[in-house]
């Protein structure tokens, strides 16, 4: 039997939740997750993402590290029975996309709470999403503030480390206007070019725009047509930052639109050339590269 | 020895050039090149990409279809020598991404011009670039006029169909405005994200941006941080349309962008909603999904 380095409860087995449960299991964690429905419990266990799960939250009872892997609008509102089932002396953590809000619920929930966003994903969501590896190389940022434990911080590094992520500290707002500007802000810029193409009013032009797409439209608009849930929990959860990006972006449209329309090739010429400078600086760099 | 089907000039033997000749010889065609460098020549003889090559347009005087694969801008300038050079018995066509500035430069130039753009494209350019297949069940659009010879538009249109391409007809001005909505202008919406990431005055929240980017903002951002020289050739070949298509843009993301600040999620929702809805009639149809 192996040795157990502790107990730790994932919160739901989503992508994420599940995800966590696989890579800890491996590196010998005791895992106990807690979902809603049976039916995901069951399948949770012949996936293998948990050792034990159940739908009673007091399964918590005995984990010395709870990870709260649940979406924007159930970890802003928690449930009162999972609040008093999650003991006083684990440290708790959360995987939420954007830091303020959370802070503000959770600061004064629970003693050990340290907000964190390990930036993982792929496309892919419930029960059978979760995989090996998802955290290899990626970044983990924390948000500590004054009152946080650094004791329990310093769990999370070592848990985000163990999984094989790079670990960032920033304030929540910094957090929160990056995610803005790389993430949330990006899915509305992009959401607008299908909105833009759907609302062309010559039928003709319509048709073959449509015939004629080509990757790069499809690139261009994946994280536009993607899941409008997701899309409302971030632009609401993190609003005033999303609607700061947006003015940023709007500006830098003008610049480019103002140099086609004073026929100003050279300026829009310096304006791609800084772009396409800009551009790796924003590539993730996979593990085997950053060595 | 095969029987050749024609003989057909290819002016230019870059990504589509070069794609061209491999697929039309070993579709029976007789190819012959013609590059402005000799170094160009040896490669693209090394690659098989033509049966002959060479500097000198006189070596155009024996074709009955002569394609033109250049840039826009030397497309919009052809060099005399070789419109000289040109039989005026041969079909002769182009594979510009924009037509109506061609059109008004070739109707004039030659009597059996056929206006026509094959929609299809890597990352890559240059003699290495071409490949095998690269137009099989990809769209491939001709924009006739009333003058246009009817006996050339056929021809073209064979030659594609023979190429596996989907052949379209349409005004010019229709294709313009369609590849500007789908093409164009999203270059420049996706270089505004770059440079609205780039210009963020706090440097902690840059580098985070940086550090947190995930595969949405580098797909997000791939045309706009491609070839800026490209970027400027469809922009000034075709400003109207891009112009026209960026009004559109604006006002689908000033909708999204109310709903924002208006705290709308129902709103923002069946907004998104739209746009997931939307965004499979836009996606590439493989040849096999196609059947």
């Amino acid at each position: 039997m192996r040795e157990s380095k502790g107990s730790v409860g994932i919160v739901g087995l989503g992508l994420i939740g599940g995800s966590l449960g696989l890579d800890l299991r491996a590196l010998g964690w005791s895992v106990q997750g807690l979902v809603h429905r049976t039916a995901t419990a069951e399948r949770a266990l012949e996936r293998g993402l948990v050792d034990a799960v159940s739908t009673d939250p007091l399964c918590l009872s005995a984990c010395d590290l709870v990870i709260l892997a649940l979406p924007i609008p159930a970890l802003l509102a928690p449930d009162p029975t999972l609040l008093k089932a999650i003991p006083r002396s684990a440290v708790v953590t959360d995987v939420g996309s954007v830091k303020q809000p959370v802070q503000e619920v959770w600061r004064s929930l629970h003693p050990r709470f340290v907000p964190s966003h390990p930036m993982a994903g792929t496309a892919s969501a419930g029960v059978e999403a979760g995989q090996v590896g998802l955290f290899q190389g990626r970044p983990w940022i924390a948000t500590p503030e004054d009152g946080t434990d650094p004791t329990a911080v310093e769990v999370v590094q070592k848990l985000a480390q163990e999984l094989g992520s790079q670990w960032y500290t920033a304030s929540a707002a910094q957090h929160d206007q990056a995610v803005a500007l790389i993430s949330h802000m990006p899915v509305l810029v992009s959401a607008a070019l299908l909105r833009a193409a759907g609302d062309e009013r010559d039928p003709e032009i319509r048709r073959l725009a449509q015939c004629l797409a080509s990757s790069g439209f499809a690139d261009s608009t994946r994280i536009g047509g993607g899941n409008p849930d997701l899309g409302v929990a971030m632009a609401s959860s993190n609003s005033a930052a999303v609607l700061k990006a947006l003015a940023a972006y709007r500006w830098s449209l003008e610049q480019l639109e103002d140099a086609v329309l004073r026929n100003n090739w050279q300026q829009l010429h310096l304006e791609l050339q800084r772009t396409q400078e800009l551009r790796p600086d924003y590539l993730e760099v996979s593990p085997s590269d950053a060595v």
